[in-house]
């Protein structure tokens, strides 16, 4: 029980030393989390878009890391630390060093070898196996690390929720058959589930695109917050969610009301064009008025769903219709234009787009109306006699997969994400095992053709099913201090405080203080009660007012406060103070182990 | 005690899944510790001088970072985690940036700002502190971050040893009078020293030379090994010992006992040039044979020595004598020799130096005869009379410590250094407190000028004087794995082994391995006797032979290997081996926990 705290900047090695910055930061006015965790003293931008963590952010960081650690090993995982300086060299076999050049950081040793700055470990870790795995009996391997990723983002903002160093946590899984690694996907995914419940923040689910990582199944989870740069899109009935580019809808049910000419104002038009620039596209749509404001400064128009329609699209260039333009002009080309109506127009818009029977501009200006005679105008209705629906899905939109749903659009940040990769990268790169052939019958390699080199009529070789799963470290410090902040300060879930407990002294109560300290911090009873989780409590011994420390208690946002002071001179009670469970209550010293206990469970 | 262990691959979130990669790494036979490293899984080159920890030196390497964390809090450090990305600006500002240009990596970002990969932090650090800090108050403050620290080797060379992407701890101290940075000092050394204690590994601290760095006091520490970069100087009979810059010695006290010309077998000469390229030296010793074959490779003077001397020498041109021929010849400018002449040469060959009585080539060939003439040689001898040193040392020479010390020269690696820097960092990057001059009456800050805009006459602004201490924990695993290994593997000391027991299951033994298991990895014992270490224990339950896993098992290092075999089958009774206390012997289960632990104790 003689736990000696000289001082709490200095603090010992029992409660953790971690106090050395934090109290000198000013105590400017700011609303935004972001701000409190720089005042607050958890980190502090070295450069832009890079961070420091200080002792306060560090031990957040480092509780967040062993909660990770534990879920890993559910998995059974391994922890790993791969370099974080990789190669052009190996990026090139991947094929990613094109596709994400610009946000990468380059850099060239002293024999001008080119190296870059990893801000994912896919090639290393494939390059890595595929060097020491060679049966399919060595799988299924499962490797994981939490190390700093780099991203040259084109503009870093938000603090640590995009910044250009970052911590991350990213398993990579290797199996030898779809079925597994879907198996081993879904196992995934569960953990991260638990991993997620273990927070206590509400957080969504969704159903999402692989992009430029590769693969067929993807799902990601995000944290539901006004500064978040994701769009989530959820049913209020059923139990759909995904984000936005993947997300399906039957669109508003809402049918404009006339049948005559809808004209310029209730009508927009989008134009677009192929990859080979013979085809124009107008996707006619309804002009309705902007109610989300959040979007409003963004396209009104879906382009995943045009592309659905025209897989050839090019949404790279500026100018679509000059282009297009020019290509008709020289006739020699199949030059032709595409019309598509989403099902929010009367039935009747469409024949009069085919008749010209409308005042709306069907041809570019720039087409010379001689022109438009030879050239070919369609119109593109859905062969499945689905409904169109052509608008950026919007609050209130029908659910397509049930009956009466109505859709919701949130604001979310993106804090983990699983992918299936399949053999993206183990086949470019050649990681593969053998195996017998008894194993793959009922196998997707074989019907896929991925089968390469049978061996023998008994084994072949396959690439190994690959999957890949990140946890966003400092953008989850990010998002919980947005998610939980209030106009009083931070607010920490139990497993990420950077102390679950503060002590606050009262003026003259130094001893009294150490005493409940000591009682809150008694290891003895974790010996005896086996399970029963030790609390991790600071004592607040600066010297500095006691007011001061009561409004730092609540900027940092320890789950938990616990005050030595009027109620204490009065009849020897702490005052507990949980502000997320709006508790104030005091306590006898004989209680108040238990009684923060009580408290800590619900947080 | 209801452990389940599915695959020791695979293994559970007890006793750890670290297995996933290791076993398949083929047996060439190789007699270094890096190549046993990468044998054994423990690591993996990635790029030139650039490694991945395999989960088995993943674990090391935590264990070691624990070892550290720990003796940081008795230094009542607070840890953070810097930036790996610092900026070129900022290393302008200290003035370090061209002094390591070439051992940096430097990038860009896309806005072509340049950045560079940190070696280490003190620009961070010092600028972070010097924005925070404002009141000697607020001081000691004393944080330390263990990170991936970057240099860009030319060659990068015995594994982690000298790699170019390592994991280092770097403790930074502040203080506002030199008294306290020096007490800090100290204070950091004695941590350091029983840090190194528990790795239980013979090392030396040695006083060293700041270099770079900058700042005036400094100490390395080393383990000798024959693999170590640096030469350790010691004295066999008193407590002197210092790195090879710093060392002093009064050199062999063998005199070449002839006192005629000693003629060219006996007499070599190494000729160097002032900065000015004005004054050619002569440095004229003893040719013995070269006993250390270790250092043959290497020159055989002692450049530091010839420096104390010569503080103008100019040690990186090629060409000194063509150089210095040029200027002679010009005749306008005032050229000159000095002689140097170690003291080991008898005392008439400076006399016949001076009168050009001697065959040995006092000019060098290049000046005419006729030139000689007008050119003024010099003999320089030591003023206070004592002996001059010329020559590194070597084994047996005389120390200038103590009577009758001889000195003993050892290879050894450097894995931790501390330094007293002073303001060195503080003064360019404007770290100051303001601080009460009646604390300052005393202290060296008025006496140096350091004192700097007097605020007042009760207190003014001075500079912060810094400490800056690192331990290499990349190098420290590679030197731990050479000091220790020997033909039949690794070793580790308990604080760093991966795991600190292995249980090897016979053939058809494996139910009752797991009760071996249980019983050295059962936790409810620590919670009844308090202060008692639990013992990390593994199951090595892979599918592969017994004498597999036994050579595995020597090959890994762990301290102690429990095989469950034949004595099993006989009399129930675990076979326990230590290969480094040369143990092996039968122990009944009820003993096996109580015997393991007395052996972990000592290694």
């Amino acid at each position: 029980m003689a736990v000696t705290i000289v001082d709490f900047l200095q603090a010992n090695a029992f409660s953790g030393g971690h106090d050395s910055l934090r109290f000198i930061i000013s105590r400017a006015n700011s609303s935004n989390a972001h701000s409190k965790l720089v005042r607050a003293g958890f980190l502090r931008q070295a450069h832009s878009g890079i961070f420091h963590m200080l002792p306060l952010g560090q031990r957040v960081q480092s509780k967040l890391e062993l909660l990770i650690d534990k879920h890993m090993a559910k998995l059974n995982a391994s922890k790993l630390a791969l370099s974080s300086i990789s190669s052009e060299e190996l990026w090139r076999k991947s094929g990613r060093l094109n596709s994400s050049a610009s946000e990468l950081f380059h850099l060239l040793d002293r024999k001008e070898v080119a190296y870059l700055l990893s801000p994912t470990h896919e090639e290393e870790i494939t390059s890595l196996v595929a060097s020491t795995v060679r049966s399919y009996k060595e799988l299924p391997i499962r490797l994981y690390q939490i190390s700093r990723k780099y991203r040259d983002e084109l503009r870093p903002r938000h603090g640590v929720l995009r910044s250009r160093e970052f911590l991350m946590k990213d398993l990579y899984t290797f199996d030898y058959s779809e079925e597994q690694a879907l198996a081993t996907y879904h196992e995934v995914r569960q953990v991260y589930a638990r991993l997620f419940d273990e927070l206590k923040i509400p957080y969504l689910i969704a159903e999402a695109d692989s992009g430029d990582m590769g693969g067929s199944l993807s799902h990601e989870f995000h944290f539901p917050t006004s500064v978040g740069e994701d769009h989530i899109i959820s049913c209020m009935s059923c139990n759909y969610i995904a984000n936005e580019e993947m997300a399906e809808s039957l669109g508003c049910k809402d049918i404009l009301p006339t049948d005559s000419d809808p004209g310029y104002g209730q009508v927009k038009v989008w134009r677009g064009i192929s990859q080979d620039r013979n085809t124009l596209i107008n996707a006619w749509y309804p002009s309705t008025p902007i109610e989300d404001k959040m979007i409003s400064l963004e396209p009104e128009i879906n382009i995943h769903a045009i592309k659905t329609l025209v897989p050839d699209l090019d949404t790279t260039l500026d100018n679509p219709v000059s282009i297009w333009v020019e290509a008709a002009a020289q006739r020699s080309k199949e030059t032709q234009l595409i019309n598509l109506v989403d099902s929010r127009l009367p039935k009747s818009f469409a024949r009069q787009l085919l008749a010209h029977d409308t005042v709306l501009p069907v041809w570019p200006a720039a087409v010379a109306a001689s022109d438009q005679d030879h050239l070919v105008s369609v119109l593109s209705v859905d062969s499945t006699n689905q409904s169109l629906n052509l608008l950026r899905i919007r609050d209130g939109d029908s659910c397509s997969h049930c009956v009466d749903g109505r859709l919701k659009v949130q604001r979310a940040i993106e804090l983990g994400h699983t992918f299936h990769l399949g053999t993206r990268y183990s086949a470019p790169l050649k990681a593969v095992v053998s195996v017998p052939i008894k194993h793959l019958q009922h196998n997707s390699a074989l019907s896929t053709g991925e089968l390469r080199n049978p061996e023998s009529t008994h084994s072949c070789t396959v690439p190994m099913q690959m999957g890949c799963h990140g946890i966003g470290v400092s953008r989850m410090i990010g998002a919980v201090a947005d998610t939980l902040a209030d106009e009083k300060g931070l607010n920490w879930p139990r497993v990420m405080a950077p102390y679950e407990v503060v002590v606050v002294p009262g003026h003259g109560l130094a001893a009294e203080s150490l005493e409940v300290y000591d009682t809150l911090a008694d290891r003895s009873l974790l010996l005896n009660v086996a399970g029963s989780p030790n609390i991790d409590v600071v004592l607040d011994d600066r010297g500095l007012s006691f007011v001061w420390k009561l409004q730092d208690a609540d900027l940092v946002g320890y789950p938990v406060v616990v005050i030595v002071g009027k109620s204490w001179k009065v009849a020897r009670m702490c005052e507990v103070q949980c502000r997320r469970l709006k508790i104030r209550e005091d306590v006898p010293l004989d209680g108040v182990l238990e009684f923060v206990r009580s408290l800590l469970v619900q947080l």
